[in-house]
């Protein structure tokens, strides 16, 4: 597993080979009255609705993978994890996705704006690693564990080798569950918080017993905020996602 | 009483015996507009949603208990208890749910997601105990107490030794209130929470005393947060639950 | 008057001789259609929530006492304080309450629920005072000022002496005012705050002398939360109450 | 200008010449559903709230100033400064305005509560100064900037000559300023705040410099809350209010 | 770029040369119930609002700029950044605003005010530099990064060569960004936040490498308060705005 909340510098001198990618993680919630509309009307608004997701999916400079939350958390739904080149890809999109006939009757929870970069820590559990977090491969595994991420101010004063120092030991500790998979990235001054971690997992179990042992860390204690902490079921198709609500 | 709150590590090469159970704690609000609506309507409602709990109650992978909280607490009418081998039930059963003539009336005030785990804390109280904690046997007490738990950074960063101390004093406080049965189900990384702890009682007071107690312990000083606090009387029955809205 | 914020250790070995009563305060809101709605309609359903309330106040385990708090706080406009031997007494009763007209387009803004117990803190100012705070005895001030409590955890580690100490000198600056009358409550670990005050009084002024003299006693250091703070405004009559809306 | 937040003991012995008054700011919010009534039920909605405005003005004992908020504030679009002898006559006077047909389509989102009290710290830059805070007389300047305050619990620990000292240095800044007219009131164990700061100015440049002035003393150190903060546009004529809705 | 959330004292002595300019940026969402309405009353209501928002950017002494947000942001849609002499034309904009067919479906989500001021610190970057923040002269950049700002109370008990010190850190970090272009105005005492910051920039990832670079200085342990963080994207003409909606 990688690290999550680095908090690197930037990478000065170092261009990633791949272009940025633009990341947005929006959580939607249905309103009750929508539950109240005959059938048909919102089988049709599910079908416009996964109309434009499956259009943008099929897009080649864009990713979206859709998740439910229904029965997990209660002020959200669902999900979609949209990764792309462009950010006005995004809002072109919602704009659509909030016409639709289901759109009509949605709200957007929460939404989380980030992008990918390379880490200046040293992955020194597989010093061969390119790094590949520059470029977000999703795993599509059975469950994806979300937060938003921010680390105190007084981590940024600690030495560079300091902190280097706790990632190895923050890496150790993952090293334990390859079952996890990671994905961090930054949202420094365009969102709330500073990171977004998005954690691939096919049992949450492991993933409790990862996050628990993480608590003992020496970095863990430079931890300012991680929550909402969502847990999202994956499913490899929108209406799939839809029929939940 | 167990120990609520431990903050223990996961347990290293131990195996439970049990399967991990998941569990859902689901608290509801009704829209004032559904006790406008006719009374044979609302009927149908409540009996459709009652359904739907029986259906699930009845499965050999899963327990559902039903609680109500009308008039003792703002923001949230009734509760279920849910426990399950498979996160995916929760899913399926709330979609079930909020589709029902009741469920299109209501939202979910709050949602704790948990998994069972052993402590390695040794209970010295009850050296013979096989650590039941790792299966939960819900004892339907009349009253369940329940809430989030999330204890400071600064607890973790403390030697195992020190934390098993703090857990022999405030299992000695909890061994005065024999009738004080607790619950304690891990959240790490999957909610908001670290922990969520469910006491079962018959009588208020009593857990009143025990938690004004445990206040002067030390590991009392490490709790960060341990609120909203919900107090849930019991009822066998599903429909009982729902004619107190 | 008494001493709001103790933070007393549970009564060992001393059996109050009067049995526990719960205590609620419940703090309404009414929906602003309400006020759209015809005038007999509006009538009609102040009636049927008054005719609650007459029952429940006549009862011998029971006593109601209701206040207005329209145009003295925003987001609460009237409030039942409850007490009775019978915690299900307030599901029973808000059931009634939430299913009349006016019910019907109310919500509850706050909720405070709490049970009596006696101190174990010595009241120096009046060695022969039996502590009849086990027992409350509403006295029907013209104003009453109600808020819930919470000490830090660092109070909860003084010895007692040095607890009963800065409880001697908060008791010393409350007897310097005899007209307010304090009624204090326990919620530990039944509801979010620790205690709930509820303090009777006829002038507003002499209360705010008295809670901004208390700031400068050294328990009011170990205060970590005491709001919201209501003002509510007595009445005899629940239809008083009512038609203030 | 004068000191607000200065945390100061209660007059003893020192009886104010003139009766107390009771203070209320008042924070308005329409419902967009007002906005798409026709014109003239819109009209006349204004009209009768206007109407009782102007009744409770008229009166001897109360004074009320109006102002709008529109385009300066999220939250709040338009607000009532109250004064009275009698504390009832809000609940009077907001019993009737939310009957009206604007007051139907209202809520209120702030409400500060608060009494008129002399301070015990001397004004050193006016020695001859009555200290007329005790009685409020608005002087009906342009802007009115308004916020509720809280004083750190350590501040009133420190000694009386201690604080002093630094109002003393408070008010020196503010002498700088006297465009700026200051109304402090109280609200401890009344409100949610300690103190109501009510500035009238007619430039808001001038209370911006001196707000980040006053950031140097050392007084500041010790403001918990001074949140949130109001920029109002003062109207002679509560008709002018209501016409920016 | 310039520099944010200097907390500098204000300008003693030294007049700027250009009228203060007062500041607004108001956030905005529609309720979901405007999209279900009729294409050609929407089609209005939007053309409505953009006339009012043309009359006003057509006037000499105001200047109008538009964002969305959709896609980006869950709260806030989209957002208006204004610039005038004078505060009142706020109101009187925004009054017009909210009574136009889109206006009476919408919310203001957040609102800032701000002044310009004349900064004390001296950009030594940039010595002939004539401190143009006094007079904003927007760059309608593609992207706006728009944060309200708060310092902490001990950042301002510091000493201006220490604050000057560290602002020289924090322009040296920014003038390796000639891509952002920054505007600092001044909340103290007349909005909740002490200063709005918005960055103008082509390239979002050039922002989030600047502001986690940031982090690493010493200034950066002084900020209390710097969310929620908007991403606008800038259009020239006010009904592309509206069409995202």
């Amino acid at each position: 597993m990688g690290h999550p909340g680095t908090g690197e510098k930037p990478a000065e001198g170092i261009t990633p080979k791949l272009p940025t990618q633009f990341v947005n993680f929006s959580f939607f919630k249905v309103d009750p009255a929508w539950r109240r509309l005959p059938d048909d009307e919102r089988q049709r608004g599910k079908e416009e609705f996964a109309a434009v997701v499956e259009e943008y999916a099929g897009r080649d400079d864009t990713m979206i993978l859709s998740y439910s939350l229904v029965g997990l958390r209660a002020d959200a739904e669902f999900m979609l994890w949209r990764i792309s080149k462009d950010l006005r890809v995004f809002q072109e999109m919602t704009s659509k996705l909030m016409n639709t006939g289901l759109g009509k009757y949605l709200t957007i929870a929460y939404s989380f704006l980030s992008i990918t970069k390379r880490s200046v820590y040293v992955d020194k559990m597989d010093p061969t690693n390119p790094n590949p977090r520059v470029y977000i491969v999703p795993g599509r595994g059975k469950y994806l564990f979300v937060y938003p991420f921010v680390k105190t101010r007084d981590w940024y004063q600690l030495s560079f080798p300091t902190r280097q120092g706790m990632m190895d030991e923050h890496i150790q500790v993952g090293s334990k569950y390859p079952s996890v998979k990671l994905n961090t990235t930054y949202s420094f001054g365009i969102d709330d918080q500073e990171f977004v971690v998005a954690f691939e997992c096919d049992e949450p179990r492991d993933f409790v017993n990862l996050v628990q042992e993480l608590r003992e860390t020496e970095a863990s204690r430079y931890t300012l905020r991680d929550t909402p902490m969502f847990t999202c079921i994956y499913y490899d198709n929108i209406m799939d996602v839809l029929n939940t609500l």
